[in-house]
């Protein structure tokens, strides 16, 4: 088997699965229990978060637990107020308290919707468009969305140049007396494993993170939170995580989603490295295919068109041969919708119909991405062969 | 080390951590993914979701996973007409949409809050008063939320009466033209284990069941939906569970949570009996106190009382001997707010200060049970000794 979809979800590491397993059997106490053996495990689990917090330079009380990135991207809207969400949709959206990147992932996009917002366009490099934001940014706008990493086209959006903008935004409104709030939410659930992210020196002011794509559990994320930001649970009852979100704390998941977060920032620089000289040996193997992320994207992501070919045919040919790939996001790509990523990006309907992504990870080797270019070249000439008859 | 609060937190089961296992490693493959590996995971993920279903007499489809029991509870007030909440609020409560039983979860107790639910009382045995119950159904309610078993007493309520009354008032307000909804919730989480579900039988709308009380793994748990109840999503993304939680899948937790419900269901009858004679002997052999508890309740829960100690100095002093109780809920015990269950039922403040929950479970043994019984004599005797000067 090769996998190369790793975007989609990653294998639990054996690092992380030794570090949870006493969880589930041996130090299994309700955190919020009065005896020792379970102030223990409360202490364990601040440990935890504290290493999480720690791998994106933030502080444990900074993060709130959440089941995954979709709920961590629904919290942070909490931070719109709910009277403007509703005068959003009885008229059918005046001026917009929301903006968000139009390439985020859906988890963003519905939310977005939901709160009337208004989609900022990228280049056709996939990099957000600077000044299409500036523009659309009003003395209304509360908050501006932007994945730090994209999940289709692993582009690294210049998060930094934007806290930029918002920061003279902010002096500006401040200067004329205008205090709403103006918040920079990024979704980083591609990112923790290959970028060293700082939420000071991103300047957001809330982060979304999620295990499952970084060698941990599934069902676990979090989401950072700045002073600045006030949000309203998603969910009420016993009142952990701050209020924020109450229920039995998942400890095996995040203690598993700490050694995750350690492990990725040990192998950071390795990894980069180990996955452009990768990406590099493979595209030089490979015949006649278009390159859609050239630059700007992580060392892992490889997005492929092979003209006049169906991805989608594609895909089950590879999976013949034991190579498993994808055409898009997981999530959209079940409902058989066309990506609005590469939509986006100005990708003619045929080139998105041919479009793979190939996303490379810690269950790869330096032959396999060999094997695999040999195995695409192959099947795309039989492909080409059998459709021009 | 003797463990007696299974009501706050249970071990992961031995069978059930070998079920998971390799949906952590091997067959870790992102459900929505297009290739057949990742089409195996989601048919499996289907599979887990029909025996968890099974276990409460419904089908997969029926079941919306969810991150635990206070999600779960949560999602089913989404049938709630937002408007009414809004009003709710607005008006400071004139008819109340929503009833729930007063020794309810903080997690049912918030929620039905935030809606201007309004309380049902419990007898001084603890169950449901029927006539309040009753005389406070209006025209204007819509749902009414009654925990199966309670999470500080264990007792059971009589769930399919309460449904016979609901019934018989929509016969009467169809009769009448009156045609709101009118939906019984049950958070069943304490239950599952021990209780043959069915939510035909019990005539419940809305159920909610938890993996993380019944040996299963933390941070997984499960909302039945009926087709006569409407929900809408605490948060949007994927689309996944038919839209009413989005997220990729926690196929590990939901596996582990198959596997705890079949466990249950297998074990029922002679855990229950076990229970039984365990409370029995217990109780036989302990000196001096009073059982809060005496009828209507899982075999498995003891809350007693020792007339002039506190407690919290009880757990203290036990902790020291290796033996975990509890005071009362978890949640509520980590921020010392006295037991809102302990006053519904009546008991005088003393006799609440002095009260201790025990909850046996698969972790005990017959002579942990007789060796606890010993140990608490011996320490309330120096503790009123003490006291006493």
């Amino acid at each position: 088997m090769i996998y190369l979809d790793h975007a989609a979800a990653t294998p639990v590491s054996e690092r992380v699965f030794r570090a949870m397993k006493p969880y589930f059997t041996d130090e299994f106490f309700n955190p919020s229990a009065a005896y020792l053996p379970a102030k223990k495990i409360a202490h364990d689990y601040e440990a935890a978060k504290a290493e999480i917090a720690h791998g994106i330079g933030a502080k444990a009380s900074d993060l709130v637990i959440t089941a995954g990135a979709t709920e961590a991207n629904n919290l942070a809207f909490t931070c719109l107020d709910a009277d403007k969400k509703e005068a959003a949709r009885a008229n059918n959206k005046t001026e917009s308290s929301v903006l968000y990147l139009t390439t985020e992932h859906d988890s963003i996009r519905r939310v977005a919707e939901l709160h009337g917002g208004e989609a900022i366009r990228v280049l056709p490099n996939g990099l957000i468009d600077l000044n299409d934001l500036k523009k659309k940014i009003t003395d209304e706008t509360e908050l501006i969305s932007i994945a730090l990493v994209n999940n289709e086209l692993g582009t690294i959006q210049p998060l930094a140049e934007v806290a930029t903008i918002i920061r003279e935004i902010k002096i500006d409104r401040m200067k004329r007396g205008v205090n709403r709030q103006l918040l920079l939410h990024s979704d980083a659930s591609q990112a923790l494993n290959l970028l060293d992210i700082n939420v000071a020196r991103l300047g957001v002011d809330l982060l979304t993170i999620n295990a499952a794509k970084i060698y941990g559990p599934k069902g676990v994320g979090a989401l950072y939170v700045s002073h600045d930001a006030k949000l309203k649970p998603l969910a009420v009852g016993g009142g952990q995580e701050n209020g924020l979100r109450s229920g039995t704390e998942n400890v095996p998941g995040v203690v598993g989603f700490a050694k995750a977060v350690a492990e990725s920032k040990e192998h950071l620089n390795g990894n980069r490295k180990k996955y452009a000289k990768w990406r590099k040996l493979f595209l030089e193997n490979l015949k006649d295919y278009e390159l859609i992320n050239k630059k700007h994207c992580l060392d892992n992501f490889i997005v492929l068109c092979f003209d006049g070919i169906d991805a989608e045919r594609l895909v089950f040919l590879l999976e013949e041969k034991e190579v498993y790939v994808a055409t898009g996001a997981a999530c959209a790509a079940s409902k058989g919708v066309r990506s609005h990523v590469l939509t986006a990006i100005g990708l003619a309907d045929s080139q998105i119909a041919g479009s793979l992504r190939l996303t490379l990870g810690e269950t790869n080797s330096e032959e396999q991405i060999l094997a695999t270019a040999k195995i695409i070249n192959e099947v795309v000439q039989e492909e080409r062969a059998r459709v021009n008859g």
